[in-house]
């Protein structure tokens, strides 16, 4: 008989979030009550933030508790419903955790379209990971056109959709990403004007020769020495938008703050973080505008699929080290 | 015959601007050539700015070169004019520098009217240390009614500016200043509804207890662990206005950088750092508002005078180890 098959958070991590830090349970699929639904897991949206919501401190959500069901994004099928929204068969995206099996009252959960892209797009660039890269260069960035944008992990998920709005709003574009596979593909696929690569490259050096007359938006998915060197180099009134650190959640010694930041003085320069879940109202325009630029063919967006729900402790692992090739989504 | 006296800078300080920093230099008094003017210095002022300019970096103005006046802003009197629209007597704020006597062509001097506040005024808060302290409240911090305001370096001469206003503008005002003394001004004097002695108090307990729904505007004078420990108390939205770092100056070792920064991203916050010369334009309504509250008795202003420009070197070194008490103020 098909069991409920999770992954638990057993302990907090220290570091890096090992495969010790889960509890693997299977158990016998839940029956929805009154106006409840029984969904089946279809995709997994593994992001970095999942990091930050296992450790036991204030942040914009509470954090998963031990012995919960690990937080994730997903997207699932409707398998019975008790809920006049919801008829089965239906597909929707929410926030059901790594599991395959879930009972839902339907808050949090949105029909999804399937005519205009495939499911797991809407955990990708329709879904929260887009919203995060237009929101956060548009909104928070304040983008004009003829700007200079910079962007860490500009091969990543959000960092490569933050490039080509950029690129599609008429700015220069900087990619910072580790290796030479993935400068060529900020190059190639992301339309990048300059792609550095962290690992090989003087990233000073290198940034002054991309933008010798300094930067105006900087969209920082990585923090630590990265975001530290670009303060050096920003210009009046830039823009530093704090998307995430993913260098620093893993870190067992404090959080490396960024040394340089009097340069915002100098500079009458702004370090802003957000959350997209502020922007929920206008998601849907959001959504339109992306839809249109990937039928035009001047967003690309690539999603790197894994499968198999036991591989989740492993697949989680490639954010941090770097395996993943564009948004990671695992198929259950 | 009397000699005009100046403090050059003969070499960069590391850490404290030392006595053997400068070199005092006593030469004829100058005589102006075709459109120039003599002026004689009556007050210097000074500001913990100015061991910025001493650094050889990169900022918004260029730095004082080996072998200049320092440079510092003053109020003169006019000894003899070639330029029509300064005459003999009249007074004016200017950045003539640490001299009892220099030549000007007029640029950026400002004529004063001592029958509204007396000359030295002007170098506080009419001048750019008032401003400094509205702008960056007010624009930078945009403050609002009923907002939560932590000041640090609150008794000193921008921050208790900082704290009145605030108060004037119906905030709740917290002010960090360094011993019981300064404490008891700034309930006293400044008007602050709180104080806490960052040399005795638990600062992060103290704001916890005055702010236990955490804080809406920053103004922070000093950076280093203050900084650090506000930010892990901003609300939702919070603006953090980077004025100066005055724990930070000194520093023989790299700057500590806020490693709490991404407090910014989980509340959404903002840390925006300014220079006051670009408003510029709106200084005189600021100043006409200042006087104002001043004239109504709402906006206490104190200042620090000390005499004989011979005693600079040790002065300066007031700002760094606490003994100005409001607005420092060198007659010469």
């Amino acid at each position: 008989m098909e069991k409920n098959k999770q992954y638990r958070l057993a302990k907090r991590p220290t570091g890096l979030p090992t495969e010790d830090v889960w509890e693997y349970v299977e158990s016998d699929i839940p029956q929805p009550g009154d106006g409840e639904i029984l969904l089946k897991t279809q995709f997994i949206s593994l992001d970095p933030a999942m990091r930050g919501w296992m450790n036991p401190v204030r942040s914009y959500i509470p954090p998963v508790e031990i012995g919960d069901v690990m937080r994730a994004g997903t997207i699932s099928e409707v398998l019975s419903s008790n809920h006049e929204n919801f008829k089965p068969g239906m597909l929707v995206s929410g926030m059901m955790g790594v599991q395959t099996h879930g009972i839902s009252d339907g808050k949090g959960l949105f029909p999804i379209d399937t005519t205009i892209a495939p499911a797991q797009r809407y955990l990708g660039v329709l879904g929260l990971t887009g919203m995060t890269a237009y929101f956060g260069l548009l909104e928070v960035g304040q983008l004009k056109e003829g700007d200079v944008v910079v962007v860490s992990g500009a091969a990543g998920a959000v960092g490569s959709v933050v490039g080509q709005i950029a690129k599609i709003k008429g700015c220069k574009t900087i990619g910072i990403a580790g290796g030479p596979e993935k400068c060529q593909q900020l190059i190639e696929e992301y339309r990048y004007d300059e792609a550095i690569d962290y690992k090989s490259d003087n990233i000073r050096r290198a940034l002054h020769k991309a933008a010798p007359d300094g930067i105006d938006v900087y969209f920082d998915n990585v923090g630590g020495d990265i975001l530290d060197t670009v303060l050096t180099k920003i210009r009046m009134r830039a823009r530093i938008v704090i998307c995430g650190a993913i260098s620093q959640y893993n870190n067992t010694t404090p959080v490396q703050g960024p040394s340089n930041y009097l340069s915002l003085l100098v500079n009458r320069a702004r370090m802003e973080g957000f959350v997209v879940f502020d922007y929920a109202k206008q998601y849907r325009q959001a959504a339109a505008d992306m839809a249109g630029w990937m039928a035009s063919g001047e967003l690309k967006a690539r999603e790197h699929i894994v499968e198999g729900i036991e591989t989740f402790p492993d697949r989680l692992l490639m954010l941090f080290d770097g395996r993943n090739d564009g948004k990671l989504i695992l198929k259950v």
